[in-house]
């Protein structure tokens, strides 16, 4: 028999988020599966590590009933993958990363701000084939059902043949109040970015404090974006680098006289 | 007399740190200062952004001596550019966003983990010319006295000729231990990783917590990096962008049977 594929799970909204715990269910029947999630949400983590504090790890019971083996741990999404890989997995080399499922969409320039993606990244940094999964809706109790068939395939697809060396697919889902998926479509990112605004209020002690809120605005209208793909009732997936040299932009700087 | 150009100024390490007051003397030279800084050491923290949480933003006087406008604020640096934008500064633009100097190295991919360029590259999203400062040596009381000449002159090429659009700059400077400083070089990210550890600890109750520990591996041996020009005592300057997407490996993932 041949031996069950090892693959490890991480997320941002933290172990006992509903969108983990849908994305164990469907990687339990692809493979044998560890938990390693952080024990509180970290949403809008982006890449940050803990390196000013220690960290905590303890044994999880939130998948107890699976009989699956789970870690929960006080850091970021970044802090799980590491601790993972050099600490819980040791020589055991997981065959692949799966982040999410988020609780939210991780579009565009998201991917700089998203602890799912960047659990994904860390992972795609190591050397291991990595995916975050994102659902377009942010709520607590949001539907799974849609996708769990879609989250199977392109995790056994990843599975099958791998994903290029250094890439971390960015997977987005359509909310299931948008209706029937049309499909699949490997798009670029958007050129998007937050139109901020900060709510300003006083506290019972009559000093300032700020919320930050803002609309998201595209400025790309191409069609081979993920924010299109989403918009038409695709799903997305932006394979993902983290070599963020800009090299096209070599000659000009090449002109400054320094 | 022409109106002198608009230069924010953030960092990571916090508004108190040396690094921070070395830049601000730095731009003084050159432009009208504005400063919005963590209050507080904020390293590691990549790209995270305040999302769970309210911020708090005062008006402090750390450069109340130079008679510089300056504020600190509760959140990361990502959050300090957003706020200084869309709250500070609002209807003024500035010419150049800078941040740092970065007391420790920010090369590589480091450029994920690191709150120095997580300022800059929201700047960049902005549309803004942003560069982000970074000194070898993580000293408190690091000098960077040999390294001003050059700040000075990176930062008045930025604002003489500009930055190509969504592009920020990763400068990173040799250490004054390492002798005279050889030139700059324009770079691309060396491919590198940290070999991670985790240094298990009993806390005094019996239980266990972790303290992240590591050496950075480089994977690549070329002479265009970073980590080459570093190690051969140049100014390296790694032009960024963040559109992450990996276009060379669409060919594969459209194999796919999905």
């Amino acid at each position: 028999m041949q031996k069950k594929p090892l693959i490890l799970i991480s997320n941002d909204d933290g172990i006992t988020a509903k969108g983990i715990r849908t994305l164990v269910e469907i990687m339990n029947e692809l493979g044998e599966v560890v938990v390693v999630a952080p024990d509180s949400p970290q949403s809008g983590m982006g890449h940050a590590i803990t390196v000013n504090n220690s960290l905590r790890l303890d044994k999880s019971f939130a998948f107890e009933d699976m009989g699956i083996e789970a870690y929960e741990c006080s850091g970021t999404p970044a802090d799980c993958v590491k601790l993972a890989k050099h600490h819980v997995l040791k020589d055991r080399k997981p065959d692949l990363v799966v982040s999410g499922i988020n609780h939210g969409s991780n579009i565009s320039v998201n991917v700089l701000y998203s602890g799912t993606m960047s659990a994904a990244i860390e992972a795609a940094i190591e050397g291991l084939p990595a995916i975050g999964f994102s659902l377009c809706d942010y709520a607590h109790n949001a539907d799974f059902s849609h996708i769990r068939h879609y989250v199977k395939k392109i995790a056994s697809e990843a599975l099958a043949n791998g994903i290029p060396k250094y890439v971390a697919l960015n997977v987005n889902f359509p909310s299931i109040v948008k209706g029937e998926i049309k499909g699949i479509k490997v798009c670029r990112q958007a050129r998007a970015r937050w139109q901020e605004n900060f709510d300003e209020r006083k506290d019972p002690y009559g000093r300032m404090y700020y919320w930050l809120v803002g609309d998201f605005i595209s400025e790309d209208d191409a069609h081979d974006t993920d924010i299109w793909a989403l918009d038409n009732n695709y799903i997305s997936i932006v394979p993902c680098k983290f070599d963020m040299t800009a090299y096209e932009s070599f000659p000009a700087i090449a002109q400054w006289d320094i």
